[in-house]
């Protein structure tokens, strides 16, 4: 085949691509994160980038208007290269943060770096909720030298030693442990570290170093979504959380939600780049937290990742094909304990990896985590957990019974797959107040600076004021008032938050129809789920005293706008608690506890599954939900 | 540095060596296999060869005449290389068996191949005594079929049909069984076969298989002596022996017994030698135990390994030099299972090895199952058990205790350092008797063919007749008695068992003086260690009911000849048993019954240890016993 050159813009990259191959393909192989939310199939119209040179082939489809060709602009995905290209991929398909980062050079010094710190938000979940007992721990040993009268072996006199001070079994060290270990004692005057990892019921000595290290005993805990991936990184001697991080999950280059991954998988080395992107995002959240902490990888031991099945098996790379295939099996649920190592994650390389065991191929160990989190497994009284994220869980119960449902709500409340999106990060615009009189915007702003985009939240709010203040109407339509912002885009009508002058990227910050069509379905698709899970027990919405709202929204949701554009249903505001990210949440008291990484065991194992796509009225109801709020307005009596 | 060209025979195998290098390290990276028993130090004389062209230097030394320097002989260990060479390695210095085997061609077809079907030897020691229980059994699962209302993930719905039958806890199954099992299942049409493996009281799901290959499950068992190596194949369904072989173990290139392996371990990459020459042998054995019997490598599916402590520390590549340091202090003596594939053994790459659990460093794994093998630990009576291996081990005990000590024996009753030695089997003299009268010879040779050489038992009773015609007198020198049979040899006066003319290899059988030697300090070493522990629990020999001697004398040995030579003590010969090689017969208990596995740890707990070396009257012991059959013949009143 014949090698042609393809340069992309920004960034000026170089990549060499065989004739007739795709530019997604190209962009792939060069390393640039390009949105697909269709995973490839010239559905979604997001990977849409210029040609400015050269010969390409396109094929014709709906997601793509005539004009756009006629400037030159085409879907990556559907469009093969014939020649050397040079290729602008435009700002909405861009899924790397840098190339933004770039633009803000001298306006903002560090505006943000490509893994955010994150606030973490929402109630505070686990303090003193369960016993501190980290899944890893540092204990350091004098040991009483052997002589001719006590010459066991030195593995055993490290277990006799261990012991004294612990009282569980201990578990057969691996043999790398043991290879130079008659050095490594002789060499250390026989004080050493052992650092302990507890799995089932049993203690491992996962290493063995010289002196007195356990001063230094950190841990990660992971919430590993569709589209974001979040990570913790925490002291384990003292529970402290040094830092948290989240990034765009770079698997979003091949689907924007779980089953386009998972169709991707089945091509060739399909499976291997999925559990590529995903280990790449955890290590360099990893490299950005322990740098920023001074932490050294070695002292990391023990990793918890919380995700949707389909998430954790990319991790693991275990072939995920049979969740997407009635009736939807997934091959584990319960995962081994593996070194994370295996998962090509960089930690010590003797350290352990727990995924938190799932219920079935679309409730996943992040919902496991989330009711561990929250508790409603021992509350009396019954609760709704709403995770909001790319799928939108929800889990019904008491310490009676717990059922779960999951509903395919897309990326839109991550900030992503909407033009200005973005992540509950510094510069995300996360509170937004419409004067009903002038249509003058107030907004606050995640770190007080200019303007980058809009996170969930924020999109929630906007919605919501743009309702109040008519410049939306019930179908998701955007009015025709005569209003500076309102303008014709693009990509049809949109409304203008803030212009380029304005911004810290110098690029308008907009809301399109489209992407109020995207809220619009996520949001429809969330109520639709919960209604009908509660309806399938017999209940309703009226009898649930608490409902947990959960997502990466950063510290804010405002719970009225919420009820007011019908993602929350619409009864008393204080049965609502926002909880944040429950999932990095009950994974990071499973890290500290390992009686919490029992209890979240038990939980899966509790929890039963509703699927909704069999569930009689569940399409009923997602149609209804269709609108701002909803099509029924009994159902919304505040409105 | 100048790479020079060494040229062996026989074999005309050429390699490349740097100038200055030794001619045996030139052999070792070539693959040819010298005797050096004393670790390359150039103390044994053992390495000889002969250079037919080029330049050498060597170093003085007593183990070498000056006459055999002007036939161009050396010692390969302190002669190096300083042009082009070649070199003749002599018969006594080859331990590689494929050069006899190569001279025997056309003359007996295939004699022997380089591993050796061995006829266990000895009391049949495991009938009966265990439950059967083998460490690794298949079982043949039909699967129900998943569908909406049963839709648990893969892997649980194996353990769920795996728990139906089998009543012990099931640890995780490791991530490379569940990355493609979702495929293997549905390819399977849900019909498997799991092979579990038993484990510190657990299952592990150590294979996934589509159909059914629950009759096919095959295991292994291994004694992994300093000198021997001695496999066994069985068949874990019916426990059914299917062969046996044996192969000289090729770490002897390094050293003849424990301590130079040890020191040569220390040196850059010399563990890694030590390791690799360990594994092929193995690999050696199962390949031709599989081939003959047609087993397939990937069902087997667990290996038994006893061995030594030192064996065992090579065998798993751990540093063994506290081994030999005062206060002889191993690494570990309970290893963890691993699987085979770490120690580089082929097997089914998810196949488990056991190193059946040690005492001290000079008391290993072959020990412990040498007293599960014989009995000695539930006995109510005083046994002794006398393993005549390159270390000799002595067991004491009755079932309220149990003793040990260790002594440097060297190979020689394994047919190893002494001049026509061989193992036991096919073309061994195994029985010899001498005609008082005539002098003239009579022998058994295994397999009633041309004698090829003499093993153990054979030397056994070529010393007691030869002592009982006056051939030979107390203190191991050869007569000057006018027999035809007596010579002046290379290496000092000789006795002729068989001229070339009649024996199988062409060349003569002898003993020398200095094999004499030999196998008299490795009988004083082994009467020595037995007497001085009796002593030292304050008993006698008359105190003890049982006595069992094990070692792989093949299925033979003469007691009466064996306490003449002075290597067993004079008492009632009934109390003698003969139960072959005990090590091997004790690792297959274990692969057929892990009760028997669990007795084992259970023995080598209980074992104590008595270093001889610190040991009062051990060296006295050892001196006095330097005389046929002693110096104070009050001890063998037979005689």
């Amino acid at each position: 085949m014949k090698k042609l050159r393809v340069t992309f813009y920004p960034g000026n990259i170089t990549t060499e691509a065989e004739e007739g191959k795709t530019i997604l393909s190209a962009a792939i192989s060069a390393g640039i994160q390009i949105h697909s939310s269709c995973g490839g199939e010239g559905l979604c119209g997001r990977c849409k980038v210029m040609v400015k040179s050269g010969k390409v082939i396109t094929q014709s489809t709906g997601a793509f208007e005539f004009n756009e060709k006629k400037q030159g602009i085409y879907l990556a995905c559907i469009t093969t290269i014939h020649s050397d290209l040079e290729v602008e991929v435009l700002a909405q398909a861009r899924l790397d943060e840098r190339p933004q980062e770039q633009a803000l050079e001298g306006k903002l010094k560090k505006l943000y770096s490509e893994s955010e710190e994150v606030t973490p938000g929402g109630a505070d979940l686990t303090e003193n909720v369960y016993l501190y007992s980290p899944l890893a721990t540092k204990i350091y040993l004098e040991l009483t030298r052997p002589d001719l009268k006590d010459a066991i072996s030195d593995l055993e006199r490290i277990y006799r030693h261990i012991r004294k001070v612990k009282d569980l079994p201990l578990v057969q060290t691996s043999l790398t442990n043991i290879r130079q270990l008659g050095e490594l004692l002789r060499d250390a005057d026989w004080k050493i570290t052992a650092t302990l990892v507890q799995r089932n019921g049993a203690l491992e000595v996962v290493l063995i170093e010289p002196g007195d290290t356990s001063g230094k005993n950190f841990g990660l805990c992971f919430d590993i979504g569709t589209t974001t991936i979040s990570g913790q990184l925490v002291d384990l001697n003292n529970k402290n959380i040094l830092g948290t991080k989240a990034i765009y999950n770079k698997q979003a280059s091949f689907g924007s939600d779980v089953i386009a991954r998972i169709i991707h998988a089945q091509e060739s080395d399909g499976l291997e780049q999925l559990h590529l992107a995903v280990n790449q995002c955890i290590n360099h959240v990893i490299e950005e937290l322990t740098k920023e902490h001074k932490v050294d990888l070695n002292n990391l031991n023990c990793i918890v990742c919380a995700g949707n099945t389909t998430m954790i098996h990319l991790l693991l790379s275990i072939d995920p094909t049979y969740i997407r295939r009635e009736p939807y099996v997934p091959t584990a649920n319960f995962l081994p304990v593996i070194r994370a190592a295996e998962a090509g994650i960089k930690i010590n390389p003797r350290g352990l990896l727990f995924s938190v065991p799932g219920v079935s191929s679309y409730v996943g160990g992040d919902v496991t985590a989330g009711v561990l989190a929250c508790g409603l497994y021992k509350e009396d009284e019954l609760s709704l957990l709403i995770d909001i994220g790319t799928n939108g869980e929800i889990v019904l119960g008491n310490k009676e019974f717990l059922i779960s449902a999951s509903a395919s709500a897309g990326p839109a409340f991550e900030g992503s797959s909407v033009s200005s999106g973005m992540r509950a990060s510094r510069g995300a615009i996360q509170k937004v107040k419409i004067n009903p009189k002038n249509l003058e915007i107030s907004c606050s702003v995640i770190g007080d600076v200019e303007p980058v985009g809009i996170c969930g939240s924020g999109y929630i709010d906007l919605i919501s004021q743009m309702l109040k203040t008519g410049l939306l109407d019930k179908g998701g339509k955007l009015s025709g008032k005569d209003c500076a912002r309102l303008r014709s885009g693009r990509e049809g009508r949109e409304f203008v938050l803030f212009p380029a002058k304005d911004s810290a990227t110098g690029t308008d910050v907009v809301i399109t129809e489209a992407d109020i069509e995207n809220l619009k379905r996520s949001k429809a698709a969330i109520y639709a789920a919960a209604t009908t899970l509660v309806k399938h027990m017999g209940l309703e919405l009226g009898d649930i005293k608490k409902i947990f709202i959960a997502g990466g929204f950063g510290n804010y949701i405002d719970i009225d706008s919420a009820v007011n554009i019908g993602l929350l249903p619409d009864i008393d505001r204080s049965r609502f608690i926002f909880v944040g990210n429950s999932s990095l949440a009950g994974a990071r008291s499973m890290l500290l506890s390992y009686q919490a990484f029992i209890k979240a065991e038990e939980i899966a194992k509790k929890i039963t599954y509703c699927e909704l796509s069999v569930e009689p009225g569940y399409m009923d109801e997602y149609m209804a939900a269709l609108f701002f709020p909803h099509t029924d307005l009994k159902k919304f009596p505040t409105f």
